[in-house]
């Protein structure tokens, strides 16, 4: 087992990174409270939830549980306060523990009521994804969508620990797992090509779920993450490079609905795209653009849009919170391993760079 | 005008306590934003929307408002959602500025979706009752209220900058008058017993709505109020001393249904109960006890809770936030003028307390 720590003072909190980990120690370590309130989903319940209930019940916990349908679509108000009606209906107190079991989705949800119940309780994470333990359980960033926007309601609230457990993601689908990569891709294009060759190199082990090399992959973008965070908690810099393909993501996403499209498969089009855009400012080569697309590739990803009509595709995009002031800002790439923020764009070449990029 | 900080670090902020105040100077001075949502009710946009939505376009922001119903009721998930549809539909960004001009409900819910929406944006208060300006206004507790309990839902939020002004108390009905005194006397009561002196004096003024002297009881409380939050935000330990009639209040207020008792009313009622628990406990003297109660009654406000079924009362109280690990604490007083949060009381002590003050 590796450990990493987010280093934010008096809310710094580990991450414990390996496989077959015996959670109920951690967990008794990290959660103080008598009241345990477990969010997963259905998927996640009938395969995990029995092995941690019986953890919790053995440290003599109160537990309760909330399980939410599984799906970006639900990340909504309506079953948000499905999490509230649970903390209500067990008579928990602002002493008690929400505990996320699942992916991005349910910790996005988790982490939010946590913020929010009781104006606030812990929180610990124990993400069954790659996606969310690459990326989501880091940083404290929790929410859910509006018919408008995605993530636009939330809190930054961080965990007191997160348990990233690689023999988790055996019952990982395929699709799910290659969504994952694509976020772990997007730490190498931002901030380290070394890591990107090691990716190029162990593209086929990551995929035949090696958990030695799964954990080394995890480890690498938590720890890229966790310095990022403790330097820029609430995202006022650097830590927008994270959003690497992101903006033009969301676009898909919101335009496809919610689910239809995963997270990380909008993300691998939309960093397609940010290379785009960085090739026309001529930052990075067509050679580049191409070893983009191929790693991409090479993790089952797709790197072309649907069919989206320009003008809703921008509108997506203007509704995203990188927008400062009314003006788009987006992260682009100067070269492969170093993103930059920027709005010095023609809006003629952003266009280029989403028409250029939709499926034939 | 006077000028108090409340001392919280990086978010320390000012709260401006006057009356007539040329709110474009101050106003212009802690809102850096170009993006403005006013949100209010009703009621206030009909008295003073106008005046601030024309300071606001001299400053040259981009004004958008949302009006909500006016009342304790609407106080919950479907309201705070029009906040929210507000802010989108006028494509407002994390950059800009939430104003709550209004009273505590208008605060709690614009402060909440001002710390939600795109996780934080700023905040400023413009409270415009008597409550608001002593209490709900200093000190960042946001939120809203769940069938099953109320301000179940919320977030720490520190707005920029308080706007106290008493010239919008002229058009406050006198029942809010009197439910804003509630809360004047809890300062007292609570932790300053020559302020409970200086009231019995001055209550007759502050009924006449003499400017000067409303402004120098909403001092008084606001820097109480300030040295308590700036040591104890999160409300760990002291802070909690301000709750002082609010468990029991809380009671009588869900019972009552939101918004039949005003919170002030309940609060006056709930100090009653727990000076007679104090007194049972023989802390403070049966005339003690109807010094609480004389003053209250100088200030127009209820001594006694209308008949609510004792074991109701006692499961609303058990969902109050004061409940730690299934113990239900109180703030109670060691005498007038020093309270001290407790577990130690009897059950039957506690149903005295409630029976002695139902209405007969």
């Amino acid at each position: 087992m590796q450990t990493l720590f987010v280093e934010l003072g008096d809310r710094r909190y580990p991450i414990f990174i390996g496989h077959q980990l015996d959670g109920s120690k951690l967990l008794d370590q990290y959660i103080q409270s008598q009241q345990v309130m477990i969010v997963t989903n259905t998927t996640v319940a009938e395969l995990y939830l029995a092995h941690y209930l019986k953890q919790f019940q053995m440290m003599g916990r109160t537990v309760a549980t909330c399980i939410l349908p599984d799906g970006e679509k639900y990340k909504d108000f309506q079953h948000l306060h499905l999490i509230f009606d649970a903390l209500l209906e067990a008579n928990f107190n602002r002493d008690c523990t929400v505990v996320a079991l699942g992916g991005g989705v349910i910790g996005d949800m988790a982490g939010y009521a946590a913020a929010s119940f009781q104006r606030g309780v812990n929180f610990i994470q124990i993400p069954t994804t790659l996606l969310s333990q690459v990326d989501s359980s880091v940083g404290g960033k929790t929410g859910i969508n509006h018919p408008l926007g995605k993530n636009m309601i939330g809190a930054f609230k961080q965990p007191e620990a997160v348990i990233a457990d690689m023999a988790v993601l055996d019952t990982l689908p395929d699709r799910e797992l290659s969504a994952g990569l694509a976020e772990v891709i997007k730490y190498a294009l931002l901030g380290d090509v070394e890591f990107l060759i090691w990716l190029e190199q162990n593209m086929s082990k990551l995929l035949d779920r090696d958990r030695e090399v799964l954990a080394e992959a995890v480890y690498r973008c938590c720890a890229h993450k966790a310095r990022i965070v403790a330097n820029d908690e609430t995202e006022k810099g650097e830590r927008a490079l994270l959003n690497l393909g992101h903006t033009y993501g969301h676009a898909i996403e919101s335009y496809m609905g919610y689910g239809n499209w995963l997270h990380g498969e909008a993300v691998a089009t939309g960093m397609v795209m940010a290379a785009s855009l960085s090739e026309q400012l001529g930052w990075i080569s067509t050679e580049d653009v191409a070893r983009v697309k191929d790693v991409l590739i090479q993790a089952n990803l797709p790197i072309a849009s649907p069919k989206i009509p320009i003008d809703e595709f921008l509108g997506y995009m203007a509704h995203d919170k990188k927008v400062l002031n009314g003006q788009l800002r987006l992260v682009l790439l100067k070269c492969l391993g170093e993103a930059v923020i920027t709005k010095d764009f023609e809006q003629s070449q952003l266009i280029q760079s989403i028409q250029d990029n939709l499926v034939a």
